[in-house]
């Protein structure tokens, strides 16, 4: 299986929660809907969430045509997007020991524009469809206008890993017998009952879409 | 009423989103125990989840003293510290305006090491306290030989942005006629029933600690 490893994005500090292969990491892109993009302007680094989506070997994120961050992303900067999925509170018997469950991925490389606008619109499609299932067939989907004025860039995956912490806490052996409790608090991102737009005809009912998204998100 | 606003931080798209002042910022951090660090390193942006606290003025996050992140940020580096809360897909019948509702926190600064140990015991002290408030007296706290181990840094609140999305969809007025689907998905993190360590004395109870987390994510 190819490796997405390199020396920038080997998990140095307890690596075996390090992955590299493709499956790893797709199943933490797919599995979330926001990222936190990172450039740099002169030294300064910007991290900024926003929604992305995943066609094959592409990372796809999109913004306002106007937004500074994907207009000097566009000129070829670096970029490094993350991905992270809390599972749960891992409460030690130690602080030095108490951490998260999660899922994280770490993709760097070099985003650029995509100029066509059929190409622009077929990766809106693409983010759409990774966020809400059937979305865009249900959606008054975009015009030329508003497609020319969204900025889409793609971060082919190249370079990446996926981070990855599961199970109970892990104490130095002798505090096992301190009487302290221990333990992991299960954590979850959870949709609650959908509120219609208060100008939505009542006739409309909900469609697939966010039907297959509450059923993911419970 | 002093304001944390610079060109940096403005939020130039959507400028009614963004909030300056401490109250609001404060709110977002407090809300939160999972940040996005963003640093750069000869041009290539790194962004990495970390957990983080708030003790007056300054955030702290902390990492192991191997961290090559933490390292390179306690030299001076430029950083930026990004929190973001969900609360919601905001499904607009036009695919171009639909969004989520989220809470965001974007920090931009210097951040220092703390050297002393004295120093860095008290950050480690406001990171867990942030995390589960009462923990730290639960239980077992570092020793010298660990606080001496993990590296932390203090980013002063000097320049920073809030940006907050709340409320239904807000679609063309000529697409609320269409025989669409619009509303909000809301969103929140929930915790779970607590496991416990399958190595717990089944005689402890779940701490007070561990209960406040649990109300505040229910």
């Amino acid at each position: 299986m190819s490796s997405l490893q390199s020396p920038r994005v080997t998990v140095r500090r307890l690596p075996e929660r390090g992955h590299y292969d493709r499956a790893s990491l797709d199943a933490v892109l797919d599995a979330g809907f926001v990222c936190h993009l990172g450039l740099a302007v002169e030294g300064q680094p910007y991290v900024i969430p926003t929604i992305y989506g995943r066609s094959g070997d592409d990372l796809l994120v999109h913004g306002s045509a106007a937004s500074r961050t994907l207009r000097l992303l566009g000129k070829g900067v670096p970029a490094c997007l993350s991905v992270t999925h809390l599972d749960g509170v891992v409460m030690a018997r130690s602080t030095f020991h108490s951490s998260l469950n999660y899922r994280s991925a770490v993709l760097l490389g070099t985003a650029h524009p995509l100029e066509e606008r059929a190409a622009k619109r077929e990766a809106l499609r693409a983010i759409t469809e990774h966020f809400l299932k059937g979305r865009w067939d249900e959606s008054r989907q975009p015009t030329d206008r508003e497609v020319d004025a969204t900025s889409v860039l793609r971060l082919p995956i190249t370079e990446a890993s996926a981070k990855i912490r599961v199970g109970p806490p892990s104490d130095d052996e002798e505090d096992y017998a301190l009487p302290i409790w221990a333990g992991v608090i299960p954590l979850r991102l959870v949709a609650d009952s959908p509120v219609p737009d208060p100008r939505l005809d009542p006739g409309l009912r909900l469609p697939p879409s966010a039907q297959s998204f509450l059923e993911r998100h419970r």
